[in-house]
């Protein structure tokens, strides 16, 4: 069979993979339930011929499902402006559904959902079950997850920040400014932006030849009070920190609650670098030093992927990393000289 | 031929019009394919006779259209988690529309809006138009309107906060604390809750026997930076005021920046008090003493009156007005004596 001049149908692709169609739509949507051999030959073929769809339906709706763990702060709102941006210019509508940090609740979200036939789902943070996943997919719905919390068990598209850079760049930052004693408070230990951030903080420690001591690492749960708690323990330590970096803003805000009650001035006393560049927070007193992740360009970034895939083309990335950026405001400065502590 | 007394049906209103049912149709559900001519003369018909849907169907969609002014801050976030709980346990999508402080989005929205048929419209604060109200009404697409700034030429069923009475509360806070040159910082000059607050205001100050000074009155956006600016203007007065009612939240944290800056500590050298209560300032430090507007109650009891007129059943209250409530923190104190100012 000579190679036809124009691109393939999936009937055609399927037949000369020796598939069935099924399998070369899952291909073509980015779904991960085909072998990685099947796939690569798929690819192949489309790289070789190219791929036109079969035929050109309009979308059962015009609705992109937005799915959120919980609406709470202002980190919903940067993610709802950059989806309603990138749906408002193709005529979509932007429907918000709230799970209540309740696995259950998107069981019966899910129910609702497949018989919307939305143009696709866009999931945040964390929420929807692998289970759920499976059957999106079933209805050749499209998903992709805004800063995932978790590794799903199959490949689902996904736009981040640079987690793991952004711990290093803060921790970098703290170390240029002369800062040897540098406490983390981290985020929930399952969550992997949490665990990429921490990853960057010991490497650079580690790069620039300073010990990581265990005692400066502490467990948080990206909350403020957390945050105020786990703080108030690092600077009543007999040697404290002179330096935290928070890992998000809220618990920056509670480390500004501990200091204040301990009477330790920032950034004389001690330097706090949060993460995350919440609207919200850019009037702290001191205006907090934080890593800026860009929630909404990660919102917008991962609507046109859901677009892309809705219509049947292909990703240029699969997982997408969008760069962190330190903001350099008032809360970070040189360790004091000679340590003048209250206690 | 006589102008019908009930309502007209499509059938009726394509006759008087000469027109195909479809092309009636198509008017009173927002669709573009119909020449102006002819969508001027249906909905002139409209207007004079009114429309009745022919038979009373399910509504086409289970959708609630949210229409926010702006999406800013985490006042969104409260308001859309009122309208979510309702809607969800009524099986509803929330549809989210961000109109970006800009008034000819509303046409393009509606347009959408009309042609997905929803069960109803929340408008959040400000946004739509007169004209925009009636497109809605003339396609019998209730409408309910959350924390208007506006008072529109038709009276449109609305959900405040009791915002002259949080005004006349906070001031009145501020006066058995023992103040008595207390200053207002108000919000936009054509918002009603803005008026209504600084109402409240010079009513608590005439009720106790205090003048109202002119001086000590003035202008705000209920934006930060505008709070940070007036604050600045109150406190570098010659006889400066000991207390600041900042009418939201947002403008209070532009005073406690404009207090830091002059060296003035809060409470013990200047109190002030906000209006909202948001979920961002309760974290200020000192926390800030405001007066709660209880939004997601308020988005909730909208989210039910629009579900009534969606089901044709008469609305208890027209205007629903929810309580504020006075929330003590740490940022009112009584006045300096003896008056010690750096400046």
């Amino acid at each position: 069979m000579t190679a036809p001049s124009s691109p393939l149908t999936i009937a055609q692709l399927a037949q000369l993979a020796g598939v069935s169609t099924a399998t070369v739509s899952k291909v073509v949507n980015g779904r991960a339930e085909v072998s990685p051999e099947t796939r690569a030959a798929v690819e192949e073929l489309i790289r070789r011929h190219g791929y036109r769809r079969q035929r050109r339906r309009s979308p059962p709706t015009t609705l992109i499902e937005l799915v959120f763990h919980a609406l709470e702060g202002d980190y919903p709102v940067e993610i709802t402006k950059g989806v309603t941006q990138i749906a408002h210019q193709h005529h979509l509508l932007v429907g918000i559904t709230d799970l209540h940090h309740d696995p259950a609740a998107g069981d019966t979200w899910i129910d609702a959902a497949l018989a919307r036939r939305p143009t696709g789902v866009l999931a945040v943070f964390s929420g929807l079950t692998d289970h759920q996943h499976d059957r999106l997919a079933r209805r050749e719905i499209p998903l992709v997850l805004i800063d995932p919390a978790d590794a799903p068990a199959k490949t689902i598209p996904s736009v981040s920040a640079g987690n793991w850079h952004g711990g290093l760049t803060a921790t970098r930052h703290l170390i240029d400014l002369g800062h040897r004693r540098i406490a983390i408070i981290t985020g929930p230990d399952a969550a992997l932006p949490s665990r990429a951030r921490l990853d960057g903080y010991r490497t650079a420690l580690d790069l620039a030849g300073l010990p990581t001591d265990p005692g400066l690492i502490t467990g948080g749960d990206f909350l403020i009070e957390g945050g105020r708690t786990q703080a108030h323990h690092l600077l009543t330590q007999p040697d404290p920190p002179t330096a935290i970096f928070a890992t998000n803003d809220g618990q920056a805000i509670g480390v500004y609650h501990a200091a204040a009650q301990l009477g330790l001035r920032i950034p004389d006393d001690l330097s706090v670098i949060g993460f995350d560049d919440l609207p919200s927070i850019r009037w702290t007193i001191p205006p907090l030093t934080t890593i800026r992740q860009p929630l909404t360009q990660m919102a917008a970034a991962a609507t046109t992927m859901l677009l892309h895939l809705a219509h049947h083309e292909p990703l240029p990335h699969h997982r997408l990393e969008l760069a962190t950026e330190l903001v350099i405001r008032a809360s970070t400065a040189p360790p004091p000289h000679p340590r003048r502590r209250t206690r």
